[in-house]
């Protein structure tokens, strides 16, 4: 089973006040992004593997979804998650998704936010998502990006002339990274780019976009700590579509 | 224009001891890898995009390839090319990628070998590609890994306890970075590994492969100094396939 860092308390209160806590959607600076990634959701039914406070469960429906299931592992989070979702068309399920079951050609769209790097099997969670897709659907999904999990002591260094350098190293050495976030002892996964894509190629989805998010010039504008964003990606973005 | 650094006599000079160079395919240690990926040629037409000193064209041949046109902008490179091969069936051209023109679907399959992050318009040259390929036939490339050409002053970094970084900045920042490598100014084309895999997308091409090559087991033992190329990947090799 994934490490459920999210059910710890200090975590918990640390990742609660985060702006994308906080604030849903509008908080997470790669949100604009990853939206333009989406297909039109009007209709569609739709699941969210991870799905946190429910901010885009309940984006979804103000954008037509016919309904949306999101899971997630962490009880505080679904339980913070249904005090905010006044919508029938919306539930939730606690579930781990290492080990998760989810019935065949039941949606037409899959997102993720930033869950996929917890994950030991991510071969497993893809073939699942694939066949719970019918054919012609769309995954859309965000996860941290191998140049930033990769190195086994990540962190800016700066050179002689303040400019900010992100170590890389281990690359080729997928595996558990562990770093303190929030709470000591937080275990992502690192598995290169290649990996990632050709695992999902090879669970049956074709790739259709790739982002590795870096800040727009009006982002670095109104937030100038975003600048160092642009010197490594920190997350990717990535669409894929169920072959037919 | 892209630069011709190739016919520069320091350049060449340096760049015809390696030993890619005077051993061929089995000179490159990610060939094996790039071999794997190449769809049986049996009777393929083949283009090869930047040439240089023919090694795979007449290896394409060996594996029965009907005709293989190798085009590179250098002379030099192409006149030792042509001394090194006699095969009625390779034939050799000269042209500047940026600029080149191919006839309409007049091959079944395309490579290129670590030219592609010499090229200013790669968006040029891949709708040359695809128009120049028959529908269903492959593209399989290798160039330089974005992780190793992002930084402005690229270099492995050795922490206290002797193990080795390698520095990501500017990635987001696209555009020329220029090395000394054998000369001094060497132009490369830095550009994200997100803006390669949507521009093959963009051009008519589906993702059938991706590989970020690092050495395997048996390659470290033979040669101990490329054990470094696990912590970052220096050359990313992708397998695409035209549409249609």
């Amino acid at each position: 089973m994934t490490q459920n860092i999210y059910d710890k308390a200090e975590f918990f209160e640390g990742y609660r006040q985060l702006p994308r806590s906080v604030h849903g959607l509008d908080g997470a600076p790669e949100w604009p992004a990853l939206r333009a990634m989406l297909p039109p959701l009007q209709g569609l039914k739709v699941v969210d593997l991870g799905c946190g406070f429910g901010w885009f469960c309940r984006w979804a429906r103000t954008q037509g979804a016919h309904s949306v299931l999101g899971i997630d592992v962490s009880e505080n989070m679904l339980a913070q998650a249904r005090t905010l979702t006044a919508d029938v068309a919306v539930s939730y399920d606690q579930a781990d998704l290492e080990a998760l079951e989810l019935p065949e050609r039941a949606f037409d769209m899959a997102y993720s936010s930033l869950a996929f790097h917890y994950i030991e099997n991510l071969r497993g969670i893809l073939d699942t998502v694939q066949r719970a897709l019918v054919p012609g659907a769309n995954l859309v999904f965000s996860i941290e990006h191998p140049i930033f999990m990769a190195s086994r002591r990540p962190g800016w260094a700066t050179d002689e002339q303040g400019r900010k350098t992100w170590p890389v190293d281990s690359y080729q050495m997928e595996g558990p990274r562990t770093t303190n976030w929030f709470a000591d002892g937080v275990v992502k996964q690192h598995r290169t780019m290649a990996t990632l894509l050709n695992t999902l190629l090879g669970t049956g989805f074709s790739i259709s976009h790739v982002e590795e998010w870096g800040p727009t010039q009006a982002q670095v504008m109104a937030q100038p700590a975003l600048a160092e964003e642009r010197e490594r990606p920190m997350m990717l973005l990535v669409g894929a579509t169920k072959l037919g």
